[in-house]
Parts: C-alpha cells; sequence; structure tokens
C-alpha cells in the first residue's frame, strides 16, 4: 500500500536503493536493518525509513527489511519490469560510449537502432547494430516501435533533431545534448544528462570548499 | 552582497542559468526580465527572482537583470576562474568519450594525465595525452599537482583505485564509477554521474506517465 506521488528527491534515490539492495541480494544477504543500510548509503536512518514508508515500508520493529521484497518493490517503482525501445541519434564518441557501456537489458531497454548523419559513421557497427544514415529516421519510426529517443548530438543539431522525433511520434528522451528539450516541447517526458552542468557543480564544490577552509 | 549558503537546488540550477546567459551574450541581448527568463528555463517568474536574490539580485524594477553581470556574477559563484588539474583514470569507450566530448577547459579544468591498466590502451594517445600505465599513479601525482581524478572505471576496479588516489593526496572526484566514493571517505568531494541511475529515473518517468494515462 503505497502513496501515490513520491517527492522527487525519493525517486532519485530509488536508484541507488536498487543498486545497494542488488549488492546484498548478490552477497547472500535476506535481511537488513534501517542502520546498517543507512551507514551503507550514507543516509540517516530516519531518513531511509521515511523514504521506505513512502511506499509501504517492509520494516518489522527488530526484525529490519527483507532484502528481497524491498528490491522487488521498488524495481516495481521504477517501472523496471517494461521493455522500452530505444534508439540513439548520434554515433560520435558519447553515443558510442553510451551505447557500449550502458547496460540497457538490465534497465528495461532494448536498443533497435543508431543513427547518424556522418558518412564516415554510416554502415559501422556498434553493439551489434549498423549505424543508420539519419535519413532514414522517419522511415524506422513508421515501421518500428521507438519509446525512447537517446540524444548524442551536438546542441547545435539537437533542436532540428527534436522536432523530427517529436514529429515521428516520439515522447520519451534520454537527452545528453546541452538544448532543452521540455521548453519547447510540453507533452513529452526527459531525462538529462548535462555532463557540462555536473563539471560545473563539481567546480562550485571544490571552491566552496576552498571558501570554507579560508575563512575557517 | 550574497547570502553565504545557496541551497543544493538553486546551485544544480545554476550552471542551467548559466548556460542560457552565455546563449544571450552570444546573440549580442544585454538585458532580460524574469519572466522572459522563465520562459526559456521553464521557471516560473517567482522561482527564478527568489534563485537570483540568493546571490543579490541584479533587477531593477522595470528593466530586468544585466546579462553581463549576471553572467559573472554566475561563473563566479561557479569558481569557474580557477584551473584545476584533472586526471583521467580509464580510458575505455566512457573515459574517451569524457576525455574528447568535455571542454574541460571553459569549465576551468585541465586534463593533464590519462591512465588505464590494459596495456592494449597504454600508449595510445586521447585528447594530445599518451595513456600511461596505472602503475605509475603513484608517481605522477608526487610531481604534478592533481586536483581532480575522474573515475571512468568499472564498479568492481573503482575501491581499490579510489584508495590509492586518495593515499596520493586527490581529495576532488568527477565519479563516473557505481562506486559510491562518500561513504568511504568522508573529507573528499564528489559529484556523481550515474548513468545508469539516470536511465532508471527515465523508466520510472514513463512507467509513471503510463500509469496517470490509464488512470484518467
Amino acid at each position: 500500500m503505497r502513496k501515490d506521488k513520491i517527492s522527487v528527491p525519493v525517486i532519485k534515490r530509488l536508484p541507488r536503493y536498487y543498486r545497494f539492495l542488488a549488492d546484498l541480494k548478490e552477497k547472500g544477504c535476506t535481511r537488513i536493518s534501517s542502520r546498517e543500510l543507512s551507514d551503507k548509503m550514507g543516509l540517516t536512518a530516519s531518513q531511509i525509513r521515511q523514504d521506505l514508508n513512502c511506499f509501504g515500508g517492509f520494516g518489522q520493529q527488530g526484525y529490519g527489511y527483507s532484502v528481497d521484497s524491498l528490491y522487488n518493490e521498488i524495481g516495481q517503482i521504477l517501472g523496471l519490469g517494461h521493455t522500452y525501445q530505444a534508439i540513439l541519434i548520434g554515433a560520435g564518441n558519447l553515443g558510442k560510449a553510451v551505447a557500449v557501456h550502458m547496460t540497457f537489458e538490465k534497465r528495461g531497454f532494448s536498443l533497435i537502432g543508431v543513427f547518424d548523419n556522418d558518412t564516415e559513421k554510416i554502415g559501422t557497427v556498434i553493439r551489434g547494430l549498423t549505424v543508420s544514415d539519419i535519413s532514414e529516421l522517419e522511415d524506422f519510426c513508421c515501421k518500428n516501435t521507438v519509446d525512447v529517443a537517446i540524444l548524442c548530438v551536438p546542441k547545435e543539431a539537437a533542436p532540428a533533431i527534436a522536432e523530427r522525433l517529436y514529429q515521428a511520434g516520439v515522447r520519451n528522451y534520454w537527452n545528453f545534448s546541452h538544448y532543452d528539450l521540455s521548453v519547447e516541447y510540453d507533452d513529452i517526458i526527459v531525462e538529462n544528462v548535462h555532463l557540462n552542468d555536473s563539471l560545473m557543480v563539481l567546480c562550485y564544490k571544490i571552491s566552496d570548499s576552498h571558501k570554507a577552509k579560508t575563512e575557517e
């Protein structure tokens, strides 16, 4: 019996819980207390209890949580039971890294196509898929169910590609480009990975810690 | 005259402001109202005013914000004036993508070394740097100032590498590995990029939107 609305910060923590629980399962651990979980995750025990309460709470006083039920429940909340068909736009370094590096299947995704406009990349093979000419995009989207587009294109190329994908009916995006899709389209789902932003946040954290040290 | 403590969500938004303001500068735009900024950023005008108030607020009633001052101030808050020397650990697909793809210099970082333990990668050249044998790590850290380590290694390799980097005095990490460094070390600065987590969040958003549609 879980609440219907889970807050964004809790959602962002769910994958971490899921990873930790997967580790515990692998190690043959069947139960865990909120204290152990908090030690391992660097969160307070009360924060963990609060998080887990959001979706039912499997803890029994003195017995802790069942690793298996918690793992399965979080997987279900994350919607990992489905398989979504994804295409990758952009077969440059980043696109290639994403294609090769990600264990899509484990997360409920299946990569079914890769597209680029660079004649040197078209025809090469990435993760068993031949890179197609971007001109074939609409035709491909017609003939296949494309649930998700992974955008690994330069910022300048993103608006035009996004428009073509949108017109072809694609509504879910994993966006690595520095283009804010959701500003242009309001009925799409976007998860952004802005690596430059992340680097800037690191920069902030470092300079902030220097400041703190100087003030000490 | 800005406040000393800026909240995490505001900090996470700063790079986006910074990007948008860079775009505006490029287009020759000198002033912008909070309403225009909010339209472009997909935030409410009041949220933007609140954010910008955190660090002084450059807005004048009816005149909007000066693009230049805002850009410079945010850059300063982000600590972009420095140059931090970074090394990359792991020259696989992901490490290569990060090395080639990122405009480090623009973000105040300079990549000065790349390390791997794979004899096939050692000696190859990435972004003008020859990939060194990981056995040379300690020596390198002795002879150079290493402010940041970029971890692009598999999860299994991360704990041992992290320990070596920590012993060599590295305290700042841009972490792409699925290993939670901050649990092990409490006096380090870490910015995590967990691509698998991001993919799971996308999965959640998609399945959540399906649920919402079914319930309509």
